[in-house]
């Protein structure tokens, strides 16, 4: 079977909103293992959209519209499938209900102008909506499904949970392959020595396996076709089984696995808490840590030290530390963390302090030089980034490298990503972490 | 000038990523007064693309596609561009030299296997690329201009910007009606509320006003189709006067002014320094200020004290306040605001303090329940919030209000938008503020 999805909206061609739906349908279609080989967007125009509608139809066996299904002019999804399937327009008694019953849990009558809303093409079924009050619909006519749904995302994930998904999934023209994927998730490693040590992989064709870099972070997307969602799955599972042999303790997680979410649960099973000390970042690790529901269970300090009297007086980073080696410093960052790890009363913390720009760098230490400390039972450490890009995507490499920092430290608690401090200047005049 | 836009990518195609390059691609025609009347999405087959493009063609003086012009065998927008136009494929010196420059920055020679980034359409120009090592190109054939921009929005929007937008806006055949929008940003206000204020400009059709919610902030989108980008301009201005009229001090900012921006910008045009303690937010609002190149000028410290023994400690809020009014209270808001104060030296202080959920709720303080201090100079200040959704959106209510508080605060210091001190409990054996 093979679908495409149309959504239908002026709003959409003009770039004032995002096509969500889309990608919403698109994803629901593909783990039915329904095709989709196009997608279009078309304005409030009833001729266009007849047009569009009517290719669609030509190269798909379902079409699935988002949009236009209002009661105003400017909603002529109704008329443009009428239209495209060459059949009439007639009042639709399920989907009169629909909208009246949507005003009556108002307390209000079904306004005049409404009644655009439940004029439907002939043959149609009315879709409820609990959620608004535009019935959506289906439509089956010489074989092809056509399935028109409301564009709000509130109102059309519903209706396509509830109505259309089961329906799809229970109808004799689907038959074919199923599509899973499954993205795993690297840290400390780059996307070019990811894509080394799986060089061979890459150029299977079921399954199949792509990377995709983010700041400080490499994915690889593992996806395999198959008659069933179970068949699937089994091709992918020796591939992962490949890949995780392979890339070892970079990869941290899978699908919505993060980073801050896996730091957070081997913090809880362990018993450890933790505290930040962050400059450049700004906050923006503490903001993720803390993302994660239950956080306060580990997590109990950030101090987001961004002017150095901060750093003194806070985190009791030595004046000197500072004057000598500057705030940006494995000095620094090392004292740092070791103030964090006091103050917070924490098992562990981590430390960030670097350049993220525009203005601040200097030969030495250009714009993107970042240092991270991490301080521990175990021992101190630090490292040095030198990341690419603006403002904030160096303060995302950095949040994401602080994070893989902690989260190698909670592999292996004597050796985490780093250099030990006894390698950097001892910080001058820095008090015992311990 | 009618415009098409073209994604070239199965992972559109999948639902993998979300195709926002074609919301910013219609904003940029919209601006230039091009219309679009069709958005198209296309996998990664030649066929099936080439096809598609031949389609645009037909109906778009101007085509645009993104993505497909990396280096794998995946990569096909070239073949498909040629084979549409009816052109053969020949190396492209400058496109050569675009990727060769990418690849000598990183100190390495370009790979074979990137050849195929300089193998573009016969007669294309090659477009320069910062940002990547995939080249962009143009092509004019038969009154018909193609424009192919690399997939990733970090690639593809300074490309267009350095290059695109400036040829097309000098292109003879853009004519027409130029869209211009302005949206106004609102704090301190509903939607219900700011709707009521500008109820019978909702009804216009010429200029437009459009609201739009978020969490903590409403937008009003104002727009206006002209000849010409000044005679819709002109057309705006009336419209936006009359809306400030009616909003006042809610109406904090324009298009991509955001709340901590302007907030950064009164700080430090008086003068004055900022901390912060958050508790709920995590170091949203810290990194949300820290968002902003130059803040280091203004601000000094964010205390993320998530445990009571972070507030205590760190912000020296008194245990007997915490025991007798609990985390989630003015007085340990107040508490809070004072201690960051004092604690980073700073002129004023926010500190925010709520329950996100989705634990921790209760009959009295359900979650939502959030609680802002603000000390300052001119006195102490509280206010107290009841935020609908989910962890995240709670989180974001929380964040935006704590920064329309301090907001209000830089409006009028004698006044923000909050009860002074004195109409709570005072704060068992908080020390003096100041």
């Amino acid at each position: 079977m093979v679908g495409e999805i149309v959504a239908v909206g002026t709003e959409l061609l003009l770039g004032q909103i995002l096509n969500t739906n889309a990608r919403y349908l698109s994803q629901a279609l593909a783990r039915l293992g329904i095709d989709v080989y196009h997608q279009s967007v078309v304005g409030d125009n009833r001729a266009r959209a007849a047009a569009v509608l009517r290719q669609a139809l030509g190269r798909a066996d379902l079409v699935i519209t988002s949009g236009g299904l209002g009661p105003t002019e400017d909603d002529l999804t109704r008329e443009a499938v009428a239209d495209a399937l060459g059949v009439g327009l007639e009042e639709n008694r399920e989907a009169r209900a629909v909208v009246e019953s949507y005003f009556r849990r108002r307390g209000r009558a079904a306004p005049a102008g409404n009644r655009r809303q439940w004029t439907l093409p002939a043959g149609a079924r009315a879709l409820a909506n609990p959620n608004g009050s535009a019935p959506g619909f289906i439509l089956e006519k010489d074989g092809r499904l056509v399935v028109c749904l409301p564009g709000p995302p509130g109102e059309l994930q519903p209706m396509m949970e509830a109505e259309v998904i089961p329906l799809l999934a229970a109808h004799p023209g689907r038959r074919g392959t199923v599509i899973v994927s499954r993205v795993l998730h690297l840290g400390g490693i780059g996307e070019a020595a990811a894509e080394e040590r799986v060089a061979d992989l890459l150029a299977g064709t079921n399954p199949t396996v792509a990377p995709y870099a983010h700041p400080g972070q490499v994915d690889l997307r593992l996806t395999a076709k198959a008659a069933t969602e179970e068949a699937a799955r089994a091709l992918l599972a020796p591939l992962e089984a490949a890949v995780r042999a392979r890339l070892g303790r970079h990869l941290f997680g899978a699908d919505d696995e993060t980073l801050e979410a896996v730091v957070g649960e081997r913090l809880r099973s362990r018993g450890l808490t933790l505290a930040l000390a962050e400059s450049c970042t700004g906050g923006m690790v503490a903001e993720r840590i803390t993302r994660v529901a239950g956080s306060s269970d580990y997590f109990l300090l950030g101090a987001v030290t961004y002017a150095n009297s901060a750093k003194e007086r806070l985190l009791g980073v030595p004046a000197e530390t500072l004057r000598r080696h500057g705030a940006v410093s494995r000095e620094t960052a090392l004292a740092m963390a070791e103030g964090a790890r006091r103050c917070g009363g924490a098992s562990v913390a981590v430390s960030i302090t670097g350049i993220a720009g525009p203005a601040g760098g200097t030969p030495e230490k250009p714009v993107g030089t970042v240092y991270f400390g991490l301080a521990a039972p175990e021992g101190r450490w630090w490292r040095r980034g030198a990341f690419p890009g603006d403002r904030e995507t160096i303060r995302r490499w950095s949040a994401q490298t602080a994070l893989y920092f902690l989260y190698s430290y909670l592999l292996d608690p004597r050796a985490p990503e780093g250099e030990p401090a006894a390698s950097a200047e001892p910080p001058a005049g820095a008090s015992d972490p311990r």
